[in-house]
């Protein structure tokens, strides 16, 4: 029987791993789990998905059966209604009936909804989005993503897409974006702009330590730990991308501002886990002195993540419990009864 | 008594003129006003009003009293709630309480928007909004402003400031706006923006006819009627600009499918107005080449708006009935037993 107190569990769906969450009804972590890669082919991927919510619920000592349902935040185009991910280009999946084939091997209530949207619902509910009734949430991150909540609820759009703040036009005729067209933000501010910017610098005669980091890491990626790393060595080349990508970024907060007034805008993701305030603050007069109502400006908060990494698993868990029309799960500090896994 | 017929008052202040409509609910037009200039001082301009409503009332043969409401779009920052226009730069208003004056004078209930909100509600209950669920109006005018419509009701935002979208940023460091910062869509895309580009044209040595109609039309502002003349008339520069400001309108009809996905974009203003068709058609391809979600891309249509310059007025007709609790009029063609007013 499902009650207040029933146990969830939240699957995000990561570029590099997939974490899972065992939460109870007082947003209790009970257990969680990891797997570091994922098969790309979605059949044994999806049988490897149902071994790790397994291996999970039995860590929280629990059956399958007695658990709420699964939330899944997946990297693509999601239909949620229907469980299925369009296109999850990371994973090269398409039209892949994620939700019904998870229900047939766990046999427990599936929900499937894209990565960000399930970020920003946790967000939302339990983290820096403060049960606000409108907020967007902006996912700095490979690419940029976005969700939003308005009226206390995931808004959709018509097609199922809305939210993609990412793609928005900020400068015409601008970089290459990974979509094939020009001037997107994400193009201008995610960690590939950034990437290409410190590289580009490094070509032109720059000196960057941002090479050596990213070789003793073993890493052929310019990752969020690498950005950090470099940013505390103050590496001017790092420090100049940084502070132009937090311009663009404060002008897209901005752009969203004056369509959506939105109560909050929350800046998740690796940089912003890492960074925090050190990330968002310079974003900050930009936005500011861009919105075109200037009244009660500072009322409307643009604030780092509060869950870090967890954002899209606990994201994932309130979701269930919404759409199986459980009671929300009461606000406030988490209990944890293991430690959270970190990457 | 209110009833499904009542008979409200529509009023729309435009930028050179008032113009007001008595509505039948069956959104017949029994009659129409217009003043073409308002004392600036609001005491003044607020008497002329009343005096407008109660010789369009007294036109369709009927008593204040037996008047629904007076619904009035005002161009500026309104609070709707409490019927005060915060701050209208064109009429040099600041906190006027225009809903509560005016109900002083006419005893019968006024609601107050904002015009651009109002005459998206226009469109989307009575012109080419179609009733959708959710529809932006973009009204491409002296400046660039928009009205959502989301879940069938017109949304607010935070600070009831939502839907300046002429405001977004589009091009970084970009032509300064009116509103003081750079590259908003409004430096790019409006009348304004376009009358600049023909000047700096001109001032280049480039010919136009620009300056010889404005002329003939003793105008010292480049007018909707002013570019649809120059463009029939296949002039060079007036084409180029209107080429680059559609593409500039594409490209923010994309960001605005991008972040909201609705199901109808609604161009409206006097230039649309207009031309409508010719307008419009040559913003589609940018538009639908920047939807990042590609799956029936087509299906969200983007349309000119379909009331001209009465999209304000009716859509004031609109709101007073929605706020009022009255059933929604019945779509359909309108009947006009008088012919409408045009500029």
């Amino acid at each position: 029987m499902l009650t207040k107190t029933g146990v969830t569990v939240g699957v995000d769906m990561g570029g590099t791993s997939i974490k899972a969450l065992a939460v109870d009804g007082d947003n209790r972590i009970l257990a969680s789990g990891k797997i570091s890669t994922l098969a790309h082919k979605p059949g044994q991927a999806i049988k490897d998905l149902a071994t790790l919510v397994k291996g999970t619920v039995a860590d929280a000592g629990l059956k399958l059966k007695q658990i709420v349902g699964v939330g899944i935040g997946a990297p693509g185009a999601v239909d949620p209604r229907r469980g299925i991910v369009h296109k999850a280009p990371n994973l090269g999946w398409i039209d892949v009936p994620l939700g019904p084939e998870l229900r047939r091997l766990l046999r427990v209530p599936i929900v499937v909804d894209n990565d960000v949207n399930v970020g920003t619902v946790g967000e939302h509910a339990l983290g820096a989005g403060e049960q606000a009734q409108g907020i967007v949430g902006i996912f700095v991150g490979t690419g940029i993503g976005g969700g939003i909540i308005l009226g206390g609820q995931l808004y959709y759009g018509f097609r199922g897409s809305a939210g993609e703040i990412g793609h928005t036009v900020l400068e015409v005729d601008g970089p290459l974006c990974g979509c094939g067209r020009r001037g997107c933000v994400e193009a201008l501010a995610s960690r590939t702009a950034m990437e290409r910017d410190v590289r580009a610098a490094i070509k032109a005669g720059r000196k960057s330590v941002v090479p050596q980091i990213m070789k003793e890491r073993n890493s052929t990626r310019m990752t969020s730990g690498v950005i950090v790393r470099a940013l505390k060595k103050r590496d001017p080349v790092m420090q100049e991308v940084m502070k132009r990508a937090e311009y663009y970024l404060g002008l897209v907060i901005a752009n969203i501002v004056n369509i959506l007034d939105p109560e909050r805008v929350v800046i998740g993701g690796g940089i912003a886990e890492r960074l925090g305030e050190d990330f968002v603050a310079p974003m900050r007069p930009t936005a500011y002195e861009h919105f075109l109502n200037q009244d009660n400006a500072r009322s409307i908060k643009i604030v780092p993540g509060s869950l870090g990494d967890e954002a899209g698993s606990l994201g994932a868990v309130v979701l269930v419990r919404q759409r199986l029309g459980q009671t929300p799960a009461s606000r406030g500090k988490r209990n944890r009864k293991v430690p959270p896994p970190r990457m």
